[in-house]
């Protein structure tokens, strides 16, 4: 069984087909430039690669792409779209409407086009993504929605409730609705086979990446995480600021006679690492300059946006230790939790506190592995793990269970 | 000797007059409606009490009315202000060019005067305080300046830097500068003498009132702080959102068409205990809902208000365990800190990682004591204590010192 995953931008449409059988990915690809020029990079399991510009004026023209290539006799998998037994689409703002994934009808379509309020770059885009699909594959053909804030719906008011006027709440659905749900779900949920259990169990998972959160997973279910309303919450990122002071907000607006649009723009785009460092969004850029040391120009300001995030992430783990009244094990997880040994490594120093000690050695050995990794030595109280995310997976396995049952 | 101690407001005046031989309050008062109608309350330690309608036009008005309530026959307790040695001013905003207290001459006024960006309400009313003061005692009366960002000085640049562009900090001073350092010097201060060491010690001191901020203290230094660039970060307050997703400021913006003047209104006066219960920014007023129970219809958002502040102390808490790899002193204090059981308790429950143990009892019994009380067990690994805080004494104190050097 075949199950094809989506994940649908405004203007980008990312793919996966899996093959159920044994969960392994027949091939992946990107439609980008939608509604613009158009490219389709796709590629298949086995090694073979096909780059091309192809004007995809809307996403029913992109997906008649991927379509074409899943289908291609020379770069594709599958002979026709019949083989594929459903569609898996990432949804980023399920809002309290979705605790967990669903079937698509018509009911859902609306309810995910009437959360676009809450995430107005995403929703639309997905429910783009499911119409086009329908288009495509026809009316019959099973579509699932799996949604970013869906893992986090079981967090308590007083850790989704902001301490701003409860009209605000009732006018505007403000609250802390967490995103990366899909991602701390399967990274927790791999740590709680591990851990044997999963009642009694308290794990914090730290999906570090372009995008960063943090979640404190008590017996298997969220009870806090560090993104918010929006994504702009919590720790530093590659080119958001996470928490500061509100009042830097409207300070910031009046002396750059910025409009709210536009101060979102300046919060989400120009600062994290790119803003603090002056040069780069990317972890691994702010690395080589700091490994080149205080001779290098841009190392000071690399070490401050790189300390930063570590002393972020120490306290958000800080924080969910007091939360859940302890910690079995700390998961890293995503870009950098997966491959920046000098972020792992400094998180967890100088943590003995909580029982935390790291194995240097396993730590600066697990890079790129692409395997499930303990990196805490055989004393630590706390089980320290490097967990490759696969939130594609989790979308067609929930896929594959809904259209089963 | 004797010192007056002065808190100047933009339309208000608060002073305290302090005989130095045994730290004694000799009188206290406050001068309001400054600039309006003019009001004074004026009160001796021996139980006299003034109250009078005044028209102060300015703050200079306003000195010489205290300066006639304190040298009156009737409820005066010096003869002359000649008795004064010198005068403590209490400062809000030192920006990072103040780390310790000084005395005040023309250069210092500048310097406050200009600091005045960053705390606008503030900085002019404090020197105009300074001002009535030389106005009314001359120009060699001598004065000292204490300031609330003063103790918060020693953050490293990881604790005190936002995680946004350079330039923002190098352009407008936007950082954490941190308030009521004079309040977290003295309880933590307290708190050391108690351990009867600076060196090594880790303490946490919780500043809970109508204005709340949390401190981490280690080696006597502050390494970080939950109130920011302004008094609006960190855990919610009487009627402050504290911490909240940068971008629910713009999002809020935008639905209600508020400018950055009304935004940073709103989230400084309508948030918090107010905004959340709807019906009070007062602690106690909260309490005595959640008291009454779920009958009373403001039971359940009292409730929510309060378990927000709860939450949002105990995860600082954590957080700051983490920054100082453990904690030896916990200390309350404050409006809330001192006198709120309930919030203490929840606070300290369930927080055995830590080697937290509370006392109930004695937290039950430690109310309105003005006394400094052990609430930890003797089993406790982590002391847990509430100091009553008197800003008051620490700006004589300064003053005193500074005129003997």
């Amino acid at each position: 069984m075949k199950i094809l995953v989506v994940n649908a931008g405004s203007s980008s449409l990312k793919y996966q087909l899996i093959d159920m059988e044994n969960e392994n990915v027949l091939a992946k690809g990107l439609c980008e430039r939608i509604g613009d020029t158009g490219a389709i990079t796709h590629k298949t399991a086995d090694g073979r690669k096909y780059e091309a510009d192809i004007p995809m004026p809307t996403h029913t023209d992109a997906f008649n792409c991927l379509v074409e290539a899943l289908t291609s006799e020379e770069y594709g998998v599958i002979k026709s779209m019949k083989e594929i037994s459903a569609v898996g689409h990432r949804i980023v703002q399920g809002g309290a409407i979705f605790d967990r994934s669903v079937l698509v009808d018509e009911k859902v379509i609306e309810d995910i086009y009437n959360l676009a309020e809450l995430a107005p770059l995403h929703n639309k885009a997905h429910v783009q993504g499911i119409r086009a699909c329908i288009e495509c594959l026809g009316k019959d053909a099973p579509q699932v929605v799996v949604f970013d804030t869906a893992f986090h719906q079981t967090m308590p008011a007083k850790s989704f409730m902001y301490a701003i006027p409860y009209e605000m709440y009732e006018k505007y659905k403000i609250r802390r609705y967490g995103f990366h749900g899909t991602s701390h779900r399967y990274v927790s949920g791999v740590m709680t086979d591990i851990l044997g259990k999963v009642e009694g169990t308290k794990i914090i998972t730290c999906h570090l990446g372009n995008g960063s959160s943090i979640s404190a997973v008590k017996d298997g279910k969220v009870i806090d995480t560090t993104m918010g309303f929006t994504p702009l919450a919590g720790v530093e990122m590659g080119t958001r600021c996470g928490d500061i002071d509100p009042a830097v907000v409207t300070y910031i607006m009046d002396k750059e006679g910025f409009t709210p649009d536009e101060m979102s723009n300046f919060m989400n785009k120009k600062c994290g690492f790119l803003g603090v460092s002056g040069f780069s969004s990317d972890g691994r850029d702010l690395e080589e300059a700091i490994a080149n040391g205080p001779s290098d120009p841009r190392y000071e300001r690399a070490k401050l946006a790189v300390d930063i995030l570590i002393q972020d992430v120490k306290k958000y783990i800080g924080s969910f230790v007091a939360e859940m009244n302890g910690v079995d094990a700390i998961v890293f997880t995503a870009g950098i939790g997966e491959n920046n040994t000098h972020i792992r490594g400094e998180v967890c120093a100088e943590m003995e506190c909580f029982g935390i000690e790291l194995d240097k050695e396993l730590n600066e050995k697990t890079l790129c592995q692409s395997d499930v990794v303990k990196i805490s030595t055989e004393n630590s109280k706390v089980d320290v793990y490097v967990i490759p995310t696969n939130e594609e997976l989790v979308i067609a396995r929930d896929t594959l269970a809904l259209i089963n049952q």
